[in-house]
């Protein structure tokens, strides 16, 4: 059954707009105007129209209105500022990301692809999280999600996505380890297709503790949850903990289908000077499949028409693939 | 005075043997036996007579005893043991740093190369330590230092060097930053001669702080400080602060003679993927020069005669520029 709705149908992808003062707007419009990217997908946005049309015209793209769909989302009533931070821009950003989950929740999507919001105007817009993974986590009623970057030429996932830095080894147990690890594994297998994935595993100190001179957290808390791990596969998947900056500047990244970095930074600066801008955020451990652009809202060139739309290109590429191979499954 | 001082001498350099189990002694021995460099420098090696014996034999390295001095350290009766941690090997890796410190603080040496040293071998062998810095700060009598990793491509300082993970926001001070940015502007003046330097800082959490939503150290403490120092310069010197990730993949550092990272990981990570193993981390705030190969005991290659002295040959190279450009100011 699965092949043949792999043949009939488009996969339903719902893109969110993002904090629309952002470069959200713009990207979401130079792939939806681009037919040879919308005869691949099923396409719907999430926006409220003003939107659309207001950076449409300022951005003189042309739309062909068959090739894609819209759904409405909020009050029209807003005041578009391309680069500046608002409540209303807030509102809506995190109103769309809520809607697409309910509408994936109930079976009509398969996938979320979202434009970048602002944490600040999220907040003040009357969301209080610190990003999308949360609000996927909670109103996607998941367990657990893990955040993961992904591109062509290494994947890193996250056992902490954005708190504070000072809040991350309070945050490190075994317990929120081996859940994130798991998922990391059962999406390695599923959404990767891989037999036996190996992840290499991150330190959370420098030179990964030296053996407990610099912090603790390697031997009480990394080591015991890795060896838990690799006992419950039956093999070695999960090695480590490695001191971060040799394991980048040694290239032990490429040994491994997957590198679980412990904190933002020490995953994003090297997935980032790797990967380029073009990686792809995918938030692993949900009933749907979730990707997005891995920049940020770039407030300083929004409405200019110079945001280029290669990651979000790569997010819809990549919620798509994910989306066959679980198919494949079944 | 000076540029006749410059011709007439070399200059007299410390090396210090490092953890002796590690890759410390090999990578000296191959640096004194290499005529072409001992001719420039005045070498003098600091450690007990038996280790340089027993690699010199062990790895078929033929040694000039005109070309260089050996001043001996600690007990001649020791247990050489390549790749083993030993109470023995941090002892005397301790006593010669401490022993050289003491040899050009009194004015008849300029510089200290140290050779790699365990933290934990410190430790253990009774150094209540977590490396080289501290030991050079309180043995050095300076009121604070500052530990940059220096190449020709870029040069990384770091405000906090070793310690856990969990400590480094308690660190952060307005007074921490504010001592450690004047060694580097000072450094940047003095040692590397650039007249009006220009310095990238990272913010701590990520995003920056994404504008106070994600910690706020960077509106409390960093910004703070960037304020206060490029008023004293009297032209923004210090510029920031950036996120780490994005500043590093769009190659933001070329912009700067130095980028100022928050701790070890964030600026190491980048080094090391930039400079390779072959960078060199220089002790700033010192009255004399102190330079160290990048890398670290490389325990897992001791006694195999593999190891590369490419970056302790850059480390002394590095102590006498720097020498020289001191030596101009008078």
């Amino acid at each position: 059954m699965a092949s043949v709705y792999i043949c009939l149908m488009k996969t339903r992808i719902l893109l969110t707009i993002g904090d629309f003062n952002g470069i959200g707007p713009e990207i979401i419009l130079k792939v939806i105007s681009n037919p040879r990217f919308t005869k691949l997908y099923d396409l719907t946005v999430l926006s409220p129209l003003k939107i659309l049309e207001y950076y449409a015209k300022k951005l003189n793209i042309k739309l062909f209105p068959g090739n894609f769909n819209i759904i409405p989302v909020g009050d029209e009533k807003i005041k578009i500022q391309p680069g500046k931070i608002s409540d209303q821009a807030g509102f809506i950003s995190g109103l769309a990301v809520i809607k697409a989950i309910v509408m994936c929740m109930s079976g009509d999507y398969d996938a979320i692809v979202t434009a970048p919001i602002s944490k600040e105007a999220l907040n003040i817009g009357g969301f209080n999280y610190d990003g999308h993974t949360g609000m996927l986590k909670d109103f996607g009623r998941a367990d657990d999600v893990c955040m993961m970057m992904v591109s062509d030429k290494l994947t890193v996932a996250l056992a902490t996505t954005h708190p504070p830095l000072r809040d991350v080894s309070k945050m490190l147990t075994g317990k929120l380890l081996q859940s994130r690890l798991n998922i990391c594994y059962r999406s390695l297998k599923n959404d990767y297709e891989i037999s036996s994935p190996i992840v290499g595993v991150l330190g959370l100190n420098p030179h990964s503790g030296d053996r407990g001179v610099i912090g603790n957290e390697e031997i009480k808390i990394i080591t015991p949850a890795l060896k838990i791990m690799n006992k419950s596969k039956g093999y070695p998947a999960f090695n480590g903990p490695y001191a971060a900056d040799a394991y980048f500047a040694s290239s032990s990244y490429k040994k491994f289908d997957m590198t679980f970095a412990m904190y933002h930074d020490q995953g994003l600066i090297p997935f980032k000077m790797i990967a380029g801008m073009n990686g792809v955020n995918f938030t692993a451990g949900l009933s749907f499949v979730r990707t997005s652009p891995g920049h940020g809202t770039a407030f300083d060139i929004a409405g200019k028409n110079i945001a280029n739309e290669k990651s979000m290109a790569e997010a819809i590429k990549l919620a798509d693939k994910i989306i066959k191979n679980r198919l494949k499954k079944f």
